[in-house]
């Protein structure tokens, strides 16, 4: 008789947010930059991507027809181009390992059901585009027992989403840009893992936008279609800010990391700006965190803090465990109240005179939640199996 | 018996809104720019600084020992570098018209005694310093009854505040950056009079910024310093936008205008924004006011308004006279109520309609006053002395 059995394999997957900026494709199709990028991994148990991948010969499979996506309980379009090419690539390396050897089952030509939850809420705004895809990628790679590196594997996460190949690796993590049309030398490289610097922090202050911007992926076109300033920083900002950043990484510098990483998250915002019509992701909330780190940092005297932001009014502040106190203690004294706090983070009435009152206020009024992570590790097989042994989802 | 006769001269002089911006110094003692830029001088009934300059050799003025200057009734410091470099410059040129001429009183002796007004509030955000300086050398001028041209008085305008040298013209300015070390070839020049182009009207958003941001003085001179982004603006951005500004004055091509207005407006606070620290001068109800503009320009089915910000969050809206049914309708439908309305802007519901509600939410909460005015004229001379025959102030 057939074969029936249900194949699983499952993983999780990390968020990652970039210290030196992706912005701009210089091929659309195949998720190409106009410059390499640099990110931080940030720990899966507060931000992480669950996905079981399945296959099966079973009559159940065969009904569904097509291959299947089930995000947080509902059905997901998977016909979309990118998820398409994610699939494609990693049957065409599982047919090539089953050509190699015949005895294997032909889980190639089986349709996939895959299920996948995020642990955290979809509203906080975070692009969980990156871990899902990772966790997707990294699945299915393991359902098929690719004989794929990561880095391998990042090619084809790359081309669901771009960050998303930054995800695959835990860490401090950089994509290499690369030069081949194909694409196929723009991958993925852990730069260091968290265990090199294991001290580093992550506060994502949460600021619920009043409107949702431009998608990031039509934005960075519109971006390389319109600025003037792009091209200086593709050009000339983002390679040193890049060079800088590594260097800063191997040594441990936090004062220079937290510098580029602030001076790049302004210099791609300022593109934004230089957009047109310009493009707006920071708000007045926003600036006011940039202007809480700035004051953090004077009180200090030195730099113990550094803000960057992504496609969105969220502020995600980067900082090391030894100055957990002075950094959490002025956001909790004045964000005490909004959920998200871990850690321990004592409110600290003290530091609250750190921060002038208009700018107490703006994030008083503005941050609907904080989230207090770090850096983690890349993505974790598990055997938590969103799919049972019967091919169902598992109910929870 | 002495001469102690007063002798004076008063004049008015315009305010200008740059449509492509000053934003660098090369040479911050001599005021000399890091990239030309042009500016529309606007109509004096609405905005206008009037200054009279006075000199004698009467006691009273002996008595003050020093130049003296009165602004809106308060004693102002003439002490500054800026200030002392035009007296300076002045006094050299009288001196030499009485060098050749003996028979010509030796005002250059004397003290000076300046008392200026301004007909808008200093509350208005507006740079009011462009005004004052222009009208300040053009009075001067005048009391000395020097030969010098406008663009030659340009020159001594731009060393006691850069975009001064472009109000002592009406119409559509430009200011030559130069190449000069001495910056004796960076002067304004006008590259058309009001008369060629009398439809262009302007719509001044007057945003209450909840913090003063730092003085565009300084702040240019920390993007210079800074952004990596900035060279791009100066070596390209800006001599393509003032080409094509130019020509679209000559053909009075509104759109052109429009465009190139809106984009270097963009460009210049993306600089700000990549300065570090990021200087921001627009807030949310700046930005309001560009969706706004966007929103206009959408439901008109051409560009009818083009939106530009100096360095403060005030919008200052560009329209023709022939479309100012649809550009004021929409702001006035929603700004009827706050002061500065005139040229019978009638609220218009309908064109309410055109704005989403979180744009004219902000707009509504966030915009004090508004001034409604247009292209005008450069200084004129007045009789309408601050200075009585006397040498006293006259009481007003």
């Amino acid at each position: 008789m057939a074969d029936t059995k249900v194949y699983r394999a499952t993983t999780t997957a990390p968020v990652n947010i970039a210290v030196v900026k992706y912005w701009g494709k210089r091929d659309p199709k195949l998720n190409l930059p106009t410059n390499s990028s640099l990110s931080v991994t940030l720990a899966q148990s507060d931000l992480r991507t669950l996905t079981t991948a399945t296959c099966s010969a079973a009559p159940s499979f065969a009904a569904q027809g097509a291959d299947t996506l089930l995000l947080n309980g509902e059905p997901s379009d998977v016909s979309g181009a990118r998820t398409q090419a994610c699939f494609r690539a990693l049957r065409e390396r599982r047919a090539a390992v089953e050509a190699a050897d015949p005895s294997l089952p032909k889980l190639s030509t089986l349709p996939l059901r895959v299920v996948t939850e995020n642990n955290f809420p979809t509203a906080a705004g975070l692009a969980s585009s990156a871990a899902g895809f990772a966790a997707l990628v990294r699945a299915i790679a393991d359902l098929y027992e690719l004989p794929d590196t990561p880095a391998q594997l990042s090619l084809i996460a790359r081309q669901g989403s771009g960050s998303a190949c930054r995800s695959v690796f835990g860490g401090y993590v950089a994509w290499r840009m690369g030069e081949l049309e194909d694409g196929s030398d723009s991958l993925a490289e852990q730069v260091a893992p968290a265990s090199a610097w294991p001290e580093m922090r992550a506060l994502v202050l949460v600021v619920s936008a009043a409107k949702k911007g431009v998608s990031s992926s039509s934005g960075m076109q519109q971006t390389v279609a319109t600025s003037g300033l792009f091209k200086q920083r593709i050009v000339q900002v983002v390679p040193e800010n890049m060079a800088t950043m590594e260097a800063a990484i191997h040594a441990q510098d936090f004062a220079k990391f937290a510098e580029v990483t602030m001076r790049d998250s302004n210099s791609f915002h300022a593109t934004c700006a230089d957009t047109y019509p310009p493009i707006f992701y920071m708000n007045d909330v926003s600036r006011a965190a940039v202007r809480a780190v700035e004051a953090i940092n004077a009180a200090a005297g030195r730099t113990v803090a550094a803000y960057t932001f992504d496609a969105g009014p969220n502020a995600v502040v980067y900082y090391l465990e030894k100055d957990a106190g002075v950094v959490l203690g002025t956001f909790s004294s004045i964000l005490g109240a909004v959920d998200g706090w871990t850690g321990g983070a004592a409110p600290s009435a003290a530091s609250a005179k750190t921060l002038d009152a208009a700018v107490a206020d703006a994030l008083k009024t503005g941050v609907s939640r904080v989230i207090s992570t770090g850096v983690g590790e890349g993505p974790i097989k598990s055997e938590e199996h969103l799919v049972g042994e019967d091919g169902e989802p598992v109910k929870r």
